[in-house]
């Protein structure tokens, strides 16, 4: 059974065909500058990388682009596109009414089209591939794997924000969360690898990438995470301020004569890890400059890691203590001395740090000693798989 | 030894007169309506309350009317202001530059003005405050205790936000903390009533009241604090939303059609468990209400414990452990079934809740049992007796 993965920007589409008896990527791309001009990666597996210029006003040029990649006779990895069982879209919100990824119908569309104004650079983008499919391929099952899912299980007390009421029940102002189908997929994926029962089990999951996110997950649902209403909310990011006293907007639009949108366009991109070192939002430039004896880039990671560990030690108190630590995403997966000082914050827990283990990059592993109270491991997310997995489950299930 | 405590505001001001040397309340009181048209509120120990309305055009004419009553030969409690030894005024923000309580000298009252920008409602009626006092009582002493100067002991990584450094060095923005006085105040008698040294212990102290922060003092020293770069930020308050997705500033902006500053009214004067409940920012009406019932006010006594809880738990992982959570103000003193959520939280770490020596109000007490891994208690505040202490302290060294 093969699914096509689609991720749509507002001028981009990323891809991947997966054969899901085997999980092996027959092929993956993306398209760019989409009502531009348009370019085509297309990436065969076991064959060369392609690059194709061609003009793509609107999505559904860029899928068309995209299948007829697919069934080409030379680099093809399918012979028609029969062979496509169903198709996977990523969406960023799906507000309070989706709980778990859906079979895409006009009530779900609707609800995508609702929520366009919580996620307004994401929804109508992710609307344009989901309606480019459907037009391409009529027949073909769509199914809608939403990134604020999985956390749709916090109660009240952890979704709620101290406003006035009004906002909340006029305009569902409240903590969403977001990356939950990564958090899904690696707190799952915990559980089997180290042969536990998921439903029996306090998992915190770092997704540490160029976005950041921590969840709380207790006996299978999702009871916290750091992302909020957007996804600036929570840690430090590579460009995103996460938490901050709220009356900073207002001071910075006065000091600096700025609109809000402005203070939040660089709260968004121009803060993080790039804002407070001035040299990069990624964490190996960061860390070299560290190494280096750079002291903004010495104080940035301290606080990366700080905050991080503040944000397990609030997930240990909502849970009433935690099992096992999860590390993911590209700084999760890869970065060794950030995992040593966040799991070494919990040794007057209990927790027994093997540096040795510790010593990995990318592979799923436990890098706490056996016997230890609380395990920590490194489980390498896998968004593609996560959604194609999701498809098949409701496609299957029909 | 007498101490005159002043607490000014912009059209109040709050007096205690204490003989330091057994801490004995002479008189108390309050000018309102400064600039307006005036009343004095003036209550001598073992006295009747009197009101009095008075012209009151400055602050100058608000502490002339409190040195009066003060030496009235009917209800006044000191035969001449020579009986006033020290004066201590309770200042709201010392910036970077004042990590202590100080005497005031004209370095002092240029640092507290170069500060009006980041108190710009208390730091000019503080110094309105201070230069009545020294215009009528000349050759007094007059000690300056700041609201921020407690927590200037935080490391780099606990109060600098993900954003860009420029606005750190331009304008200090980072994080300050408030209700330092008290912290300061509670966490040392935290020690004291325990019999431990205050420089070998792990404290979190809660101060919840209408206003409400926690810290966590490690071996004498703040190393960390919920309030931030003004008192919006931590958890939720009486009137203030604390913690929040910094994107609603604008996302409520666009929605209600309002500008910066009056969302951020909004989240300082309308959040919160009124906003949350809309029914009032008094605990003691909301736990009316959720024993009655109302779903808002349950939700918001859920809420309002669990980010507390939240936070006792990233302290605890700040300081790798924790020896004593000490509950304070208002709420600290008297929330008996508040108190209870939040210790029960923590028995999954050892700490054993004393349902019974739970059940007190405004005292010191234990409230944990004996031999509980983590000590919990109540330590009722006193700003006042605080500020008397500093003031002595530093004149006395003098």
């Amino acid at each position: 059974m093969n699914v096509l993965v689609v991720n749509c920007g507002s001028s981009s589409l990323k891809f991947q065909l997966i054969n899901y008896d085997n999980r092996d990527v027959l092929a993956k791309g993306l398209c760019e500058r989409i009502g531009i001009d348009g370019r085509l990666v297309y990436e065969p597996k076991n064959g060369e990388k392609e690059v194709t210029e061609a003009a793509m006003p609107t999505h559904v040029e860029a899928i068309q682009m995209v299948l007829d990649a697919l069934v080409n006779e030379k680099s093809g990895v399918i012979k028609s596109l029969e062979e496509v069982d169903a198709i996977g879209h990523r969406v960023l919100h799906g507000g309070m009414k989706i709980t778990n990824s859906v079979i895409i119908d006009d009530e779900v569309i609707k609800v995508i089209e609702e929520c366009a104004d919580l996620g307004p650079l994401h929804n109508p983008a992710n609307l344009m591939g989901i309606n480019a499919c459907m037009k391409l391929m009529p027949g073909v099952p769509n199914v809608a794997v939403f990134d604020t899912a999985f956390h749709q299980t916090m109660p009240p007390k952890a979704y709620m924000y101290g406003i006035p009421k009004e906002y909340y029940e006029k305009y569902a102002i409240r903590k969403y969360g977001f990356h939950g189908t990564s958090h899904k997929f690696v707190s799952k994926r915990t559980a089997e690898f180290l042969g536990k029962d998921y439903n029996d089990l306090k998992i915190i999951v770092c997704h540490m990438g160029n976005g950041a996110s921590l969840s709380a997950v207790k006996n299978g649902k999702c009871v916290d995470t750091s992302m909020g209403l957007t996804p600036l909310e929570g840690v430090i990011m590579g460009t995103r301020s996460g938490d901050i006293d709220p009356a900073f907007v207002e001071y910075l639009c006065n000091k600096e004569n700025l609109t809000v949108s402005e203070v939040l366009n660089i709260l968004n991109k121009k803060s993080g890890m790039l804002g407070m070192t001035g040299i990069s939002s990624d964490y190996r430039d960061v860390s070299a400059a560290a190494e280096a004896g750079n002291q903004d880039a010495i104080n940035c990671l301290e606080a990366y890691a700080y905050r991080i560990i503040k944000y397990i030690g609030s997930y240990i108190a909502a849970m009433g203590g935690v099992d096992v630590i999860t590390f993911t995403a590209g700084l999760g997966e890869n970065a060794i001395p950030l995992r040593e000082t966040i799991c070494k914050a919990f040794e007057f827990m209990g927790l027994e740090f093997d540096s040795e283990a510790n010593n990995c990059r990318g592979v799923e592993k436990i890098i706490t000693k056996e016997g230890s109270k609380i395990t920590a491991c490194v489980i390498p997310t896998n968004e593609e798989i996560a959604i194609c997995e999701e498809t098949v489950e409701l496609v299957k299930g029909k």
